[in-house]
């Protein structure tokens, strides 16, 4: 069933062949709702970390619907595993392990930047920015060498083709698999928030930056006029990025592989379906395209019953509820300073407290306060005793608030948690802490803020209620589409070309110069006329006159 | 359970109230299939003529889901009837009648149209399109008194406000319900495909006309730049009849009834979702918004079984198969010279012909051709012996061919019609005759092309597979979005307010000459410094001359 993908010469290895279970497949005869679809080959280009936690549950319904799940990872893969019942993978060894395959390049990265930013230094944040240039330019240095391993490896490469896959599933985040997709001429499906140096949307949807803000660049859709000045120097900034920093070592790729007729940054535009982690009750409107589908919560579901020792501690806050705190995969990068003013802020409420915490436990810790390693997060959240989430702000735990109708305390810390927050804070469901200035009295002002303000509750309530309320559920909605497209091998008829012009033929300046020349030219010519019949007037009066 | 809407002074009549039957309310609780909602009301602006025939579908199934359903219509309405099942109605005596409410407005407009085509006279044409451009300020006047007649009946008003409506679903072909859904507070969902003056994008989604055909320019998205430069003209063309020739009528009722901060075009743009009557497997792919969700093709259905007659009259036609002709409504308007000319090609094929024709009886009809007045055209397109549909390119013929994969021969004669053509012709499934210049020999070479050459008739089934896959039915699509807007009293969280911004705002023009000037200051600045450097320099070593 599973064709042997033998290993390459520079170490690949084959990651183990699941077995589909008989009852999965049976069960799945009576689940199949869409139209019926026969079982696919989908090749998987995930990105490591927090971005694969939503891949694998993506992975996991597919292969409950009877596909087969090929995974590319580096061997020096931090989350995703070699072998695992819903997939089998292929590895690939690098020269180099990609940074943010290590945990530790992000805590790092958050001990800097908060120094950086508690100095208030501009030289100091000049030299970080650089640095996170540099450091940004690395990662998909590495990342491409991905790319040349595959094409390099022709045994992999026909081995690739000899299992003829159906389409590749992509996080752009790191694009190498539009690449090999591009090579095995293979439909390609995006599971997108982030793509090479921004948010999605800017690399396929028209943008206007007058209401649409630019990626990194924290602000609402009604903009004072300053911020709309600030909002297109982001836009140019990130195109800069884009332009000179991230494209060019895959354009390198494509020069070599793909000859000088193909545009890496085309084939990056060109993908059948863009499956957005994106939700408009999150996400302020903006103009869209037909080959987007909005997932955004896709990986949020229904909570189920405490442990028994979690259930004790949360019913023993009585009417007060509880706090839950955690800082996903950051959890470790918060100095001691600041855990420890948080504490005394816990220490003072009558609220019981869980919080997600590794390192060196705060010495003002409360009694009413739980320190954990782990939490059931999404199964805390949808607890009716839960008051309110204090949290950083990634994606999965923005989402898994929304869907549980908890407001958020959020303390930002690094790439877009200021964005998704602040998205939240404008509909009234959060309230934000910087955590270079995070005090005992801010801190407690927002979080008692949160507590006994109740439009908070309502505001997430209703964002809740909205975001439940969908023609389809966001993870169905990202199998039919994926399903769509190996069923008509495409999605062509949603998918404009019209990226593929240049720029100045897509924004119409040549046909408005070429409107302007001949208003011009029609101008000039009415004047001359007018004057020469104006002379021939004055002509005929003078030699009149003479 | 329903409220009495008395009538108005100036005749305003009471349509019938219908029985909600018991058996529809108890099949519903078992057919309801999105989140549950509350029976709601529902106001109704509808436009007369074939729209009416999507609008009255869809009502028809929001009455089998047990809401309330009034409907606005004129006393001199053409499709509209007073009373229904499904719904009641509040009828307005308009001053005048609205001429499109008249079958002969639109056949003399043909018959007039293909006489100067056949002519081919510039005056004549520009004759035309000037009477055309009055007629449309004409029509657009007559409706806009519906809302003055509406806002003046002072028992009218009151009435509906008691009736406490639960939304306004509008046709905004003609707007005037958007002004009524104003003054009720209420939010508003549009059944659309043309609104006052063009398509419905143009008035909500970017387009930009590089690549996106502007209404009336028919044109693929992939333009020469004569095209473009056209393209660009129209969209010119089309915002100019907007402001100057339909909107006026509104505007003087808004700034009558609202005051001068409103603004009409805000309020048309203002609608919460906009049910388009548009699907990708036509339209060619372009920027759209979230709150748009496309319909197209929602009035299809599978086909019936055919009377006996007609199933032995398609049966006698063997392997040949049967090509069907109809014009829609226009049906009485083509010339007898073209009629004559068409039965004449039909009568040497070998298939069999089901034409469906009103007025003279073309005197060289073959044996093979049956006349009929109307004919069950769902029914026939979905039989298998079915080659080819001889169309006029009206909409919902053409969405009825996609849903059945029958190949078309288009003779486009109105409106968007020839664009509805070019659009399946673009894709392969359709081959267009210009009705003026139709001849016995192009005729018959294009018939002969569509039903021997398999392309077409393969390119529209696989139209037809794409259309049908769907994560939900059209039909039921817009159901849930009319739903949606009364169970959360609108769909703000998907509706873009920046078109209330100036143009120059929302086009960053102020943004791009405050950073012009900006940089052209510096410029200056840099330039008179290092000026005022270099003078310097001079007169130290002039003075060290001297």
């Amino acid at each position: 069933m599973f064709p042997p993908l033998c290993q390459g010469s520079k170490g690949n290895s084959m990651g183990s062949l699941p077995r589909v279970s008989l009852l999965l497949l049976v069960l799945n005869v009576f689940l199949l709702t869409g139209p019926s679809v026969q079982a696919g080959k989908i090749m998987v280009f995930p990105v490591d970390g927090s971005h694969w936690v939503n891949m694998n549950l993506l992975i996991q319904n597919l292969h409950a619907r009877g596909h087969e799940v090929t995974v590319v990872r580096t061997a020096t893969s931090w989350y995703v595993k070699e072998s695992a019942p819903h997939y089998r993978s292929i590895t690939v060894t690098l020269p180099q392990a990609i940074v943010i395959e290590k945990e530790d390049f992000f805590v790092n990265f958050l001990i800097k930047m908060l120094e950086i930013k508690r100095e208030g230094s501009v030289t100091g944040f000049v030299k970080f920015y650089w640095e996170m240039l540099n450091a940004l330019s690395d990662i998909h240095k590495q990342a491409s060498l991905l790319g040349v391993e595959i094409f390099e490896n022709k045994t992999l490469m026909q081995n690739i083709r000899d299992t003829q896959f159906d389409m590749v599933l992509i996080d752009p985040g790191l694009p190498v698999g539009v690449l090999v997709a591009h090579e095995l001429k293979l439909p390609t499906v995006y599971n997108v928030r982030w793509i090479t140096s921004g948010e999605g949307h800017f690399v396929v949807a028209p943008s206007p930056s007058s209401y649409v803000p630019t990626s990194a660049h924290p602000v609402t859709d009604k903009m004072t006029f300053i911020q709309k000045v600030k909002n297109m120097l982001f836009y140019f900034l990130n195109t800069c990025i884009d332009k000179f920093i991230v494209c060019p070592h895959y354009d390198r790729l494509v020069d070599k592989y793909f000859g000088p007729d193909v545009k890496f940054y085309h084939l990056l535009q060109g993908a059948d379906i863009w499956l957005m982690r994106v939700d408009f009750v999150f996400e302020f409107p903006r103009p869209t395209m037909p080959n987007i589908a909005y997932i955004g919560g896709f990986q949020c579901k229904p909570s189920k019953p405490l442990s028994k020792e979690l259930e004790v501690f949360v019913q023993s806050s009585g009417e007060h509820g509880v706090i839950l705190m955690s800082l996903g995969t950051l959890v470790k990068g918060l100095p001691t300073d600041i855990t420890s003013e948080i504490a005394a802020v816990f220490a003072q409420l009558p609220q019981k407290v869980i919080w997600r915490h590794l390192g060196e436990r705060p010495s003002n810790l409360g009694n009413n306060t739980l320190l954990v390693k782990w939490m059931p997060q999404n199964d805390l959240l949808g607890h009716p005793k839960i008051k309110a989430f204090v949290a950083h702000g990634g994606t999965n735990g923005v989402y898994e608030s929304i869907y549980h109708g908890v407001p958020i305390i959020g303390i930002p810390l690094l790439f877009d948690q200021f964005e998704n927050i602040l998205r939240l804070e404008a509909r009234g469901a959060a309230r934000v802490v910087d955590a270079a200035k995070l005090t005992r009295q801010n801190f407690l002002e927002a979080v008692q803020d949160v507590l006994n303000n109740p439009s908070y509750r309502n505001n997430m309530k209703r964002l809740s209620a909205i975001h439940r309320d969908k023609p389809m559920p966001p993870l169905d909605t990202a199998v039919y589409w994926i399903e769509f497209v190996m069923r008509h091998k495409g999605a062509a008829h949603l998918r404009t070309e019209s990226y593929k012009m240049p720029w100045y033929s897509y924004y119409s300046v040549d046909v408005i110069a070429f409107m302007l020349a001949i208003l011009l030219m029609l101008t000039a010519a009415a004047v001359g006329f007018i004057r020469f019949i104006c002379l021939q007037l004055c002509m005929k009066r003078k030699s009149k006159q003479e």
